[in-house]
């Protein structure tokens, strides 16, 4: 018998997807216990868990980022799997918006319309552009591929892997800033770790062209805050486009909120939908009692 | 020896494009005369040019309409051709600008931002939603291959062409009520004639769920305005984005500049650029000089 703990603020919803799988040898609890091997849920609930849960083998996390469970202080005494595979469509749909929000000049022709001005000048295209991404992993390749159907040409940056074939140029290591010189875009999709702490900062601002616009749907501690804000405020790029931030929600009194060229989202490009997750925790599940490797295991050491 | 008129805006830009062609026995020339058999242009700018030119053989529109030389009190002994296959990326872009903006409440999060106000909720997907394509010609087909790769479900409404294998089911005639049933999104693209003109009408606008978006990429003709300004304001569907209008520019009077729930963009979601117009011209002057068959020739009994 198995004992499976979800602690999730969708918990019911979990609860009764898992349920009506019929698992074999499968008990579900809402409160930790010695019982509990196996545990699904948000990193931020589970890593206040970890040390009443003495028998744990196998946590399921609903999000694709786990920092909060990377604290070396931390049990790691399990396995640790994440969520990856089902946010590719969601994330290229949000760039994929802002992008075309950007060349489409959505909201300055809202203006013209309320000021009842009509006016007929060309507007641009996605069709021949450059985008960067940094982060080239399950999402990364997503992008890529929607990027490949609007006919741009895509660069990646990764640590090593160049695993998708819609990325026309590979960039790595001390290479970054030919990987950003003549970016039309850019797109943040790191992991957090380390070395994406504050990658992008003043010196990678300052190589892409000022008509550039920068997406981040990585993680807020890539971006150097007071280095994007100098860069939109002095035109250095064009604009810029935020879902993640260092805190969130973003405090009331941050220059975000106000800063020219900068539009803000709230960590919802690409939600945990829960009848997503439980389809990898199923899975997962099928291959943990059968003794055999689980998807999407996570690495303490590299964090992702 | 063959003489070009070219009648544009854009006529310096043309001309440049095309001389630099060196295409064999091409005169160009600026103003009608006698001599001229061939022409380039504005629809609206050959209509009134037409009485100068008895030797017309050949007129190439620019644009993909022609409704200004379909009348039938003015000449109709030459061959006349039109715009195709160059807007169909253009056409996509804007169809999918507006169902994103829509999908992500691009405005409202705007909104959201100006207040400071973090709001987490969720926002909806393309994934899985019924687009519905009034007319699947080259755009249309265009159009429902960037659905098929969002995972939509496409429906396609025509005369009786079922050319796009990216269309799900087509309807034909009289079953315009049940391809209008149940869509999320419904696009018109269809050209301007006697049986497309107000085929967007109250009844029609009836049939789709309240939660529908409709998006005017054809022509202003097709819509019943009156029905639709009534339908957005109560709130029968969720939304519109219009293009293009019975009248352009549109009076500044119209309801539409402040209809709830509508957006307005000025007759520019795929505009005509000359060097994608001037690659039309060049391939059929080609035919031309060798007696072949021209390509996009225009029915004048079909109107398009």
């Amino acid at each position: 018998m198995h004992t499976l703990l979800i602690l999730s603020s969708e918990q019911k919803t979990y609860r009764s997807i898992i349920g009506s799988a019929n698992l074999p040898d499968l008990k579900i609890i809402s409160e930790p216990s010695d019982e509990c091997d196996i545990l699904l849920g948000d990193p931020s609930l589970i890593r206040d868990a970890l040390a009443s849960l003495p028998n744990l083998k196998w946590v399921q996390s609903i999000w694709a980022g786990v920092e909060p469970l990377m604290d070396s202080a931390l049990k790691r005494d399990y396995i640790l799997t994440n969520a990856r595979g089902v946010f590719g469509q969601l994330m290229s749909e949000y760039v994929l918006t802002y992008l075309l929000s950007h060349e489409r000049k959505v909201l300055h022709l809202h203006g013209l319309q309320r000021k009842k001005e009509w006016d007929d000048s060309n507007n641009g295209t996605l069709r021949g552009r450059t985008i960067g991404l940094l982060g080239v992993g399950s999402i990364g390749a997503e992008v890529a591929r929607m990027a490949k159907f609007f006919g741009m040409t895509v660069r990646g940056y990764t640590h090593s892997r160049e695993e998708s074939a819609d990325v026309d140029e590979y960039f790595h290591g001390d290479l970054l800033m030919e990987f950003a010189s003549g970016l039309d875009y850019l797109i943040n999709i790191l992991p957090s770790t380390k070395a994406t702490h504050g990658i992008i900062n003043a010196g990678l601002l300052n190589a892409l062209p000022d008509h550039a616009l920068f997406i981040n749907v990585g993680r807020g501690s890539a971006v150097d805050e007071s280095a994007l804000v100098e860069a939109l405020t002095h035109n250095k790029i064009a604009g810029a486009v935020l879902d993640v931030f260092q805190q969130e929600p973003l405090p009331k009194d941050h220059p975000f909120w106000e800063t020219p060229n900068l539009a803000i989202t709230f960590h919802t490009a690409a939600p945990s939908l829960p009848e997503d997750i439980a389809g990898i925790f199923i899975e997962n599940y099928k291959l943990y009692i059968e003794g055999k490797p689980l998807k999407h295991q996570v690495d303490f050491e590299k964090g992702y």
